[in-house]
């Protein structure tokens, strides 16, 4: 009988704090074009080699003068300057502007020497090549320093820093046209199963397509991975092994599917510990309980549930973290907003914690989880929770906090 | 004089109605790798062609047998059953199961005929080729019916859908390797003016390095656009349209920056009407008044200020909706947690609505503008505000809505 039960589960708790101590984070770098760089991590700082911009500009449309030509300059009593040509962005004037002198200038224009201060259109009068002024300007009035935007040996980006469009657009000022962040954690997912058929094979009597690695891979990408996928293995343990053995020389994490039980074809609680150390199997977790994970030679190896519901919940959960702990991104990778539950939800037993599968819409919580284990049962989620043991049911109306999914254009939904 | 100021600006909430009412959703469609679909719109509904599982299979490792053969089993009274065999997943049973026979049976393997339940492994005594029952089995017990998964006919995708892991899964559990999706939207960014110059160039005097560009592409990338940019125009009229015009021709939204005021060098607002119609020009906004839109041929122009500051503010308000629209995406996309403003924030002046950009961490949201409104100030923020006309500073502690920007990795703020 090869029935020989888990034994101890562990408990999720457990099982974060091992996997965040057993994860090395990503140590090779790429250099990427700006424009394809954003969320992705800086592998190291950026300061700016000069200042930006690298002389004085205009900040408004209008007149450059000496402020102190200004100062006379009453609604009674006028000031007259001559307008001594135009000043655009491209064409710095070369000579200083002299007493008495204005000249016409725009937005970003660089100011000539001598002037201090800008007079807009909308508070002078021109005529012809005379500008008059009833108000005195000040000194420094519209005009942007040296070094505004940034003074040179500013930080524009610091190392670990996940690159937004404004720090993108930063690096960009300084005429940099590429920047250097950590790869992508490379994800080899592995799923075995005689029963399994990859797409586009046909289906033998007793067979289903494969499709967690679909799962997996799309979760995986959506969290900073780059996953690829190999063809189903069936219950060998040679070919599982050696699955095994290229997943951990080719990628940073290697997920298999599958035979992660306890039953006499479960073969990965057998062959993880031949790879490296076994760090747990069985944990204490509804769905998901079969899950196992190793070291091996730094790599981690993770064993899901080969039923498609437990699989994905589990990625929630247990491969997000990790995936982000790889790719050097902060946190955990879960925006929580908080939800009332729109629907009861039973959860029996104790002992165990519960995924809850959720959607969430303007703060209400609906359970998607429902008769039915199947994969389209988690179609409808945004986000989920994770249950503690020994807390029971959730109540309709129940305050709860959802973890939303990563997906870069999930469905945006509305706190209460 | 070439001032003429704006006249009346057009307030924020008009601004989106014009937009909402302008932007024509995509209607070209490709087809993609399922592991390469996920965040994208189906423009068709999938359902099931058979149903999943083809099959009646076992939902727990153990016995198959007939129910009405374990009736009489008690604790003091066992059954004893003949195993027949082994079934695996992969090698379906091709005779009946008869009176008294019980089939060894791993999850997911298909029930023989004659069986309907499964006694799990925990529950029963072997001896051999014996196996003995000290519980009814009930009919039904641990068997999974064909189309638990779904039926025939059931629809794994709607039309529209925003495709998630789970639902690309329940695609491959079809067999099906490919989804059809819309198309993302072309986005043209066009910067425009003589100061500017692109990555690589040699700054002349009064020049300084085009930005907008990578914040744009950055920021439309991570919204669902595909950006193209095109190198800074000069500011001439003809060399503007004529970008302008092969930016219509070939992208879905064209975003012409910098030269959108009212100034003599300002040439997009009269450049505009010439192309279609001009929506509106100058908006009641902080940053970001020099902005206006117009539509060319079913095709939606923005003209937004140079200044990457209120460039970038704008793409977060009045972009992200547009092209969220035009890729069929559900909502405005932002996601809105509550926070507690972490400081003050002094807003002046009324009649605009104010865009404010925040970080949000642990339920504290800290204004990133601070004395320069240059690009870097933007770097820190994951999400902002808008401000509505008249509503005065933020306070210390008052409660907000911070919606948050769209970045696929973004760092997970968490709420109160």
């Amino acid at each position: 009988m090869p029935y020989h039960g888990f034994g101890r589960l562990t408990p999720v708790a457990r099982v974060q704090r091992l996997l965040e101590a057993a994860v090395r984070p990503m140590s090779r770098t790429e250099s990427l074009r700006l424009e394809q760089a954003i969320g992705r991590v800086a592998c190291q700082a950026y300061t700016a080699p000069s200042a930006v911009p690298s002389f004085r500009r205009a900040s408004w449309d209008g007149y450059a003068l000496r402020s102190r030509d200004s100062k006379a300059a009453r609604a009674g009593a006028q000031v007259e300057l001559a307008i001594v040509g135009e000043q655009f962005a491209e064409t710095p004037r070369r000579s200083p502007l002299r007493k008495g002198e204005a000249l016409e200038i725009a937005t970003g224009g660089a100011l000539p020497e001598g002037a201090d201060a800008v007079a807009p259109y909308e508070e002078v009068r021109v005529e012809g090549t005379r500008l008059f002024l009833s108000n005195a300007v000040p000194a420094g009035a519209r005009v942007a320093g040296r070094g505004e935007d940034f003074r040179k040996g500013a930080v524009l980006v610091r190392s670990g820093e996940v690159l937004s469009a404004a720090s993108l657009g930063a690096l960009a000022a300084t005429g940099r046209s590429s920047v250097r962040v950590y790869e992508r954690p490379r994800v080899r997912i592995i799923p075995n199963g005689n029963e399994l058929v990859g797409p586009g094979g046909r289906l033998g009597p007793g067979q289903i397509y494969e499709l967690n690695h679909v799962a997996l891979a799309s979760f995986c990408s959506a969290s900073g991975g780059l996953p690829s996928s190999v063809k189903p293995v069936r219950d060998d343990p040679r070919a599982i092994l050696s699955a095994l053995r290229r997943g951990i020389a080719e990628s940073d994490l290697v997920l298999a599917t599958g035979g992660s039980s306890v039953g006499e074809r479960d073969y990965l609680p057998r062959l993880f510990p031949q790879l490296g150390k076994l760090l747990f199997h069985g944990v204490a977790v509804r769905p998901g309980k079969p899950t196992l994970a190793a070291v091996s030679g730094g790599r981690l190896l993770l064993g899901l549930p080969g039923h498609p519901t437990s699989c994905l919940a589990n990625a929630y959960w247990l491969v997000l973290p990790v995936l982000r702990k790889l790719a050097r991104l902060p946190g955990s990778g879960w925006t929580e907003i908080p939800a009332r539950m729109a629907e009861p939800y039973p959860i029996s037993g104790s002992g165990f914690t519960t995924v809850v599968p959720l959607r969430v819409a303007r703060g209400r919580a609906f359970p998607t989880f429902k008769d039915s284990s199947a994969i389209t049962s988690l179609s409808g989620a945004n986000g989920f929770l994770l249950r503690p043991p020994g807390r029971g049911s959730l109540a309709k109306g129940e305050r709860v906090l959802v973890s939303l999914l990563p997906s870069p254009l999930a469905v945006p939904p509305r706190p209460p």
